[in-house]
C-alpha cells in the first residue's frame, strides 16, 4: 500500500505513493484538517482545485457532530462531504486527552465529557476502529493516550502500557470486521521524549504489525530541537518499507526538517487557522494582511501564486474584507495557504527526485522565518 | 439607456434593457447587495456564475470603510472587488436616516456619526455623487431623506422639499463633472405613504431630469397592501421609457406584483440574509435546513435546482454545517438562494416575452408562501 519510488541521496528523505480506495497520495504531502468534516470555509472542490490530495479528520468531533449512524447512512464520509479523494482519520485520542479534568482513563477506554454539551462518552479501542469504519476511513489511526509535555517518566512509561495494549486490541477488531473499502490501520508512536520508551512503542507495534506508522505526541509544547530528536530519532527505527507519519505538525521548517528525516505525512492546522487569523504564506514569507500597510497595495498576496485568491484578488481588497470582518477574506486566505501548502510539497517532491532537496531546503528556509512585505 | 423590449399583454409588466459600460441588465431583475463591496460570503466569479447580472453597494458604507480614496486609487469598485458586470450604488440616504439620534439634518446636508466608531461625518448631495463617481458605478442614486413609517403628514411634506433640492443639486453637480464611465443618475421619489406627495415627487424629478427613476422610502413598516397601493401609484405615473427601481424590496411576492406593475430593477438582502441564517429559497417553498428534520436527509435543498450547493451537497451535510457554526453553510446557502433569485428574475422575463406572465405568477406563489420539505 506505500511504494518508495525515488531516495534522496543526501538524506533519508523519499518519494513514494500511498495507495488507497480513493487514490493515490504522492508522499511527501500535507493533509488539511477538516475536522468535523469541512476544511473551514472551503468547499471540497476548491480543494481539489487547490491541489490537495488528502484530507483529515477527527473520529471525537465526527462522533458527537453529526455522529456515526448520520455518516454511516450517508455512504460514509466521502459521499457526505463528497470529497472523493483519500481521507485519513485520527482516533480522537489527542482531542479527548486534551479535555482533562473531563475524561477518567481506564484500562478498557476512556470516558469523557463533550466539549459541546457536556454529554458523557465512552471510547474504547474498539468503538473507535468501529467509528473509523463507519467514516469509511482510508487511513484509520487507533486510539491512543497523547501524554502531553513535560510528562514524568513513570507516567509516561505507565502510559505507553496502555497504548499499545490498545493497538494491540484494535488491531486484533480491525482484523476481525468487514471495511467498506480498501482500508488501511495505522500505528501510533508515543513515549513522550524518553527515547527508549519511544524505541518500546515502535517494537511493540511492529510486532502488532500495522499499515504504517504515525509519530504521535510531540509538537506539543517541547523545545523545537527536542520534538526533532524525536523525530528523527523515533523515525529511524521505523521499517522503510512502510508510511510514516508525523501528526499534528505543519509549520514549514518543521516540515522540512521531518521530510529530511524520512516522514511521509503531515497534517496540521497551520494553513487553514493562519488563513483565519488574516496570515498569508508566500514566496517570501509571511504577510499579515491585516496590517494597515497593505491598505492601498493593489499587488496580489503572493505577486508569484496561481491560486484563485492571488490571480483575483489584491491585499488591499482582502485587508478591507478584514476590516469589516467579511468572511470572503478568511475563505480567500485559507484557500490561498493551503494552496501554498500543496505546492510546497509538490516542490519538495521535485526536489528529492531531481536530488536536489537540500538545495531545495535551504532555498525555501531562507524566505520562511522572514517577514513579507 | 433604457430600451423596451417586450410589454406584458395583460399587465404593466415589461421586459427591457438596461445599457451601461460594464454591459447590459435584462430587466426585470434583482441586485443582491454587496453593501461594503463584498456579497458576504460570496467571491465576484461565484456570483458571475450564478447568473447574477448586477450588485448593489452603499456609498455609505463605503465612504466610512475602505474609502473614497482607496477605491479610487485601485481604479474603480469594478476593479477593487473584481466584479466586471453592472454595480447600482445607494446614495447612503437610507443607512444616514436609520442612524437617528446619530445624524442631524441641515439644508446643506446632513452630518452623522459613524455607526463603525463614531467619527464624525458630513454628507452634502454633491459629496455623494462625488463618490458615487469615484466608485465608478454604473447606475448612481442621489442623496434623499428617507421618511420611516409611519410618519406625520407635515413632516413627509417638509422632508419631500429637502429630497427634492438635494436631487436638484445631484443632478446639477452630476452634469458639471467628466464620470469615469458613461454613467447613469436616478431621481428617488419618496412622500412617504400620500399618494399627493408621491405625485408631486416624481413631477418634480421629472422636472429635473434623471436617467431612471428610483421609488424609495418603501418596506420600512406599513402594511404591505400600503406599499403595494404606493408602488402601483408611483409606478404608474413614472414615465413609461425610463427604467423604473423599487429600492430594498425583496421579498418574491412583493416582486411579482411590483413587476406587474411596471417596475424593472430591485435589490434586496433577503436572498443573503436568509442564507446565512440557514433557511433557503426552493421550488416547493422556504427550507429551513437547520431544522432536526434535515439530519438525516440526503437530498439536496432543491431537488429541482442546478446550483452549485445543490448539485454537490445534501441537506444533512449542511445542517451539520450549521450545526457547528460551520461557514461553508453560510455560503452555500448564500449561493443557492442568489441562485433561485436570478432564475425566479429569468423566468419572469421568459414568462412576460411569452404573454404568460399572470400564468406564471400564480403558479410561483402557490409554492412561495409554504414550508417546503
Amino acid at each position: 500500500m506505500f511504494e518508495i519510488i525515488k531516495k534522496d541521496k543526501d538524506t533519508k528523505a523519499r518519494v513514494g505513493k500511498i495507495k488507497t480506495a480513493h487514490g493515490e497520495i504522492n508522499t511527501p504531502d500535507f493533509a488539511p484538517v477538516a475536522t468535523a468534516g469541512a476544511i473551514k470555509t472551503l468547499s471540497s472542490q476548491e480543494l481539489k482545485e487547490a491541489g490537495v490530495q488528502f484530507i483529515l479528520s477527527n473520529a471525537y468531533h465526527l462522533h458527537l457532530k453529526p455522529g456515526k449512524d448520520i455518516i454511516e447512512k450517508a455512504g460514509g464520509l466521502h459521499k457526505f462531504m463528497n470529497w472523493q479523494a483519500p481521507i485519513i482519520t485520527d482516533s480522537g485520542g489527542f482531542q479527548v486527552f486534551s479535555l482533562a479534568p473531563l475524561r477518567k482513563i481506564k484500562a478498557e477506554g476512556v470516558e469523557f465529557q463533550s466539549h459541546i454539551d457536556g454529554s458523557r462518552h465512552f471510547f474504547t479501542p474498539e468503538y473507535i476502529i468501529e467509528l473509523q469504519l463507519a467514516l469509511g476511513s482510508d487511513v484509520m489511526m487507533v486510539l491512543d493516550e497523547c501524554v502531553h509535555y513535560p510528562a514524568a517518566r513513570d507516567y509516561t512509561e505507565q502510559s505507553l502500557k496502555l497504548t499499545i495494549d490498545w493497538a494491540s486490541r484494535s488491531k486484533k477488531f480491525y482484523a476481525s470486521r468487514d471495511t467498506l473499502y480498501a482500508s488501511q490501520i495505522f500505528g501510533i508512536v508515543q513515549g513522550g521524549t524518553y527515547t527508549d520508551l519511544r524505541k518500546q512503542a515502535a517494537e511493540q507495534l511492529l510486532e502488532i504489525g500495522f499499515d504504517g506508522y504515525a509519530i504521535g505526541g510531540l509538537s506539543v509544547g517541547e523545545p523545537r530541537d527536542l520534538m526533532y530528536e524525536m523525530v528523527n530519532f523515533t523515525s529511524g527505527i521505523l521499517p522503510e518499507n512502510k508510511a510514516r507519519y508525523l501528526m499534528g505538525v505543519g509549520v514549514v521548517q518543521d516540515i522540512f526538517e521531518a521530510v529530511e528525516n524520512g516522514i511521509d505525512i503531515f497534517d496540521c492546522v497551520v494553513p487553514t487557522r493562519n488563513g483565519r487569523n488574516g496570515t498569508a504564506f508566500t514566496s517570501k514569507g509571511k504577510l499579515t494582511v491585516r496590517n494597515a500597510l497593505y491598505a492601498q497595495d493593489f499587488s496580489s498576496v503572493d505577486p508569484e501564486c496561481d491560486c484563485f485568491c492571488c490571480k483575483n484578488y489584491t491585499r488591499a481588497y482582502i485587508r478591507h474584507l478584514l476590516s469589516i470582518d467579511e468572511m470572503l477574506a478568511l475563505r480567500l486566505l485559507s484557500l490561498h495557504n493551503i494552496y501554498f501548502y500543496a505546492k510546497l510539497m509538490k516542490n519538495i517532491r521535485e526536489a528529492i527526485s531531481k536530488g536536489k532537496f537540500l538545495e531545495f531546503k535551504k532555498e525555501s528556509l531562507k524566505h520562511y522565518n522572514v517577514i513579507a512585505k
